[in-house]
């Protein structure tokens, strides 16, 4: 690849959040060249998950705005800065919202995913908290999101948060694939994969069936879990999950407004006969649902992994003596997912086959279209919207 | 030996406790001989444990008086029931609150200690809820406890609760360190080695020094902790802790009342640079007191075990959004212990001089000075009291 812009800024489309839940809207931005430790990527294509969502309406979270947003994406190295040998120009990678710095004491133990070095936040780049975004008409910074900012044509990313994808014509995984591998269904499979452990013929509830709760069916199936119970109140999700769960592996769905006075988890326990699932996965982040998804779980070595993030802030709340019956709750961000260890794997196994995504990506659009990817996923109509960035996205690629 | 009562009721005397809080009494009751599956055992000597101390002072636990507490223990089989193979009259053993039928698909599985066949029931034999002690003198029904009752100089056991220990010359364990197995060291030294897997190099912290809280400590010692910090509110923990404290492992104090405005998990913070503990267990019993192990224990692997019973039955309440940042919290019940595995390794272990029990017996008595245990115990004066069944207990072996 041409590396004309190298070490200039460039001149691109972003789509900005200027204001809590407003639509995006399309700027000019400049996105600075990267500095030490950084690289610069052109993006592919982007898709919108949740977490975005819920910042996106964050009313009282100081310095969001404006800003861009999107951190499930893929890209290719436009330049590099200094100290940048990992990657090269041309690479396609993927941008992850966790670093690995691959040297601190997190990164070196096989237990931890959560990087001690640069540790996770929302806004700014990880080693030095600024922006490489500006408004190009006015040159007001624009800040930027989880350490990608995907929302836009071009954007910065810290080496620490790319993932090299496995090269080769025979290793190329379509670009739609290989974005979904950078947050929301690699942390469901890596939730069944990692965390959990899943073993061979277990019962596993997964509460929450959007991209996550299905990639957590996806993983528990490639584990060999015997039933995969999908719990969602929302009937149109089962529209979804019917024909896309059962290949997913979801066997078997509850919907908490169809079972009466009974809670979800007295439901789970006549489906087991009487015991409980082996494994229970929250996928919402509602410390309720994480509280039922625990009663569910079965005495002797039921594990409920809490995946979603409560906004509130509420603590989980669980009964001292039915903890102390072998029970255990275990939190995980991104899946316990070691970005540059694990998503090559994952790609490989998408490769094989053996990890089906097609059935993730519901709709495809062209980047000036985001805002009704917000609208998709905000009413529960999709589950991935891979957004092509303009000029990517054709009829070809089943862009509607 | 003799069976000249098998088959037969034996009289013999036992400390009954007949109402909440008050001091046990001695009174001739009258101990069936054993049904099927049952064995009837001659106690050498039992010790006290705080869930003896919690039921004996629970006002509103309905059929509890009078009733047979006790359940920590060691005896020898004075009869069988019928299809009772796996012991033999004159085996020495020790009766467990927690059965293992061995069959059930907990007690197939390593994962659980939890046997589904026989679930835990404080009162009554597991079998049949019933009681093997009358009162002599009227008749009356006397409640067991734990399925153990060891509170009397004969009890009847189910054979799923008694483990048989290693026999011959050399595998002689005595029998005050026998007794120590039946419940809180194995449950301590368990949760170090089954439920936490301590790796070595980490660092522990103890919530609680009573026998529990220090058997953690040893069993973290065992497995190779660098550095094991104990914290307890009464002082005179740490005048039993000191010396004592040092040859368990436990290398560091915390006092709650000498910190000042800190909580301790910001004092476990300073202590470990920042990070926090590698693995934290609560050994008393508080939700208050495991919602402060759970902030003390590390981002990406920290793992706070919970072996303390909160009588209130209140929740455990830890925040999710540390709980995401890779924390787990783990019940267990017995530490992660099956009976009838496990507690002849730890036995092997006390005769090779691994795990060290002398430290924990800090008082021995006669079966008549019971009462004395029970003040011992509840004003934190010992760890734990060996109390010898009447003809047993002698200068010679300690007893004071």
């Amino acid at each position: 690849m041409e590396q004309r812009n190298a070490g200039n800024p460039i001149r691109c489309k972003a789509a900005v959040s200027k204001a809590p839940g407003q639509p995006l809207e399309m700027e000019e931005v400049e996105v600075a060249p990267p500095r030490a430790h950084e690289v610069r990527l052109k993006i592919i294509c982007t898709s919108l998950c949740h977490t975005d969502i819920t910042f996106w309406r964050m009313k009282d979270f100081p310095g969001m705005f404006p800003s861009v947003l999107g951190h499930e994406a893929v890209g290719v190295v436009e330049s590099v800065g200094d100290h940048v040998q990992e990657v090269a120009v041309g690479d396609t990678v993927v941008p992850v919202f966790l670093a690995q710095c691959g040297e601190c004491p997190d990164c070196l133990s096989p237990r931890s995913n959560i990087c001690s070095a640069l540790p996770y936040r929302p806004g700014g780049m990880p080693r030095d908290g600024t922006t490489r975004f500006s408004l190009a008409a006015t040159g007001e910074p624009v800040h930027g999101f989880l350490c990608v900012s995907s929302f836009a044509e071009y954007t910065v990313v810290d080496v620490a948060h790319v993932v090299k994808l496995p090269a080769g014509p025979e290793l190329a995984l379509p670009p739609e694939k290989a974005c979904l591998l950078s947050c929301g269904v690699a942390t469901g499979v890596g939730a069944a994969w990692k965390v959990a452990a899943v073993e061979s013929g277990s019962t596993v509830a997964v509460f929450g069936l959007g991209a996550v709760g299905l990639a957590v069916a996806q993983g528990s199936r490639m584990r060999g879990a015997k039933r995969i119970i999908g719990i969602d109140l929302n009937p149109g999700k089962f529209e979804i999950g019917t024909p896309t769960g059962k290949k997913l592996g979801v066997t078997d769905f509850v919907n908490p407004n169809d079972i009466g006075d009974k809670n979800v988890s007295e439901v789970i326990k006549e489906m087991t006969g009487g015991a409980g699932a082996d494994y229970c996965f929250e996928c919402i982040g509602l410390v309720s649902v994480m509280a039922e998804a625990f009663k569910s779980s079965r005495t002797g070595w039921g594990k409920t992994v809490v995946l979603g993030v409560d906004g509130s802030a509420a603590p989980v709340s669980v009964p001292s003596f039915d903890l102390m019956r072998g029970r255990s709750v275990v939190g995980s961000l991104f899946g316990g997912i070691k970005p540059k260890d694990d998503i090559p794997v994952l790609a490989h196994k998408c490769l094989d086959k053996e990890l089906e995504l097609d059935d993730f990506v519901t709709h495809q659009m062209g980047f000036h279209e985001i805002n009704r990817a917000f609208d998709l996923l905000t009413q529960g109509k999709c589950l991935r919207c891979i957004i092509w960035m303009d000029g990517a996205c054709s009829e070809e690629n089943g862009c509607s």
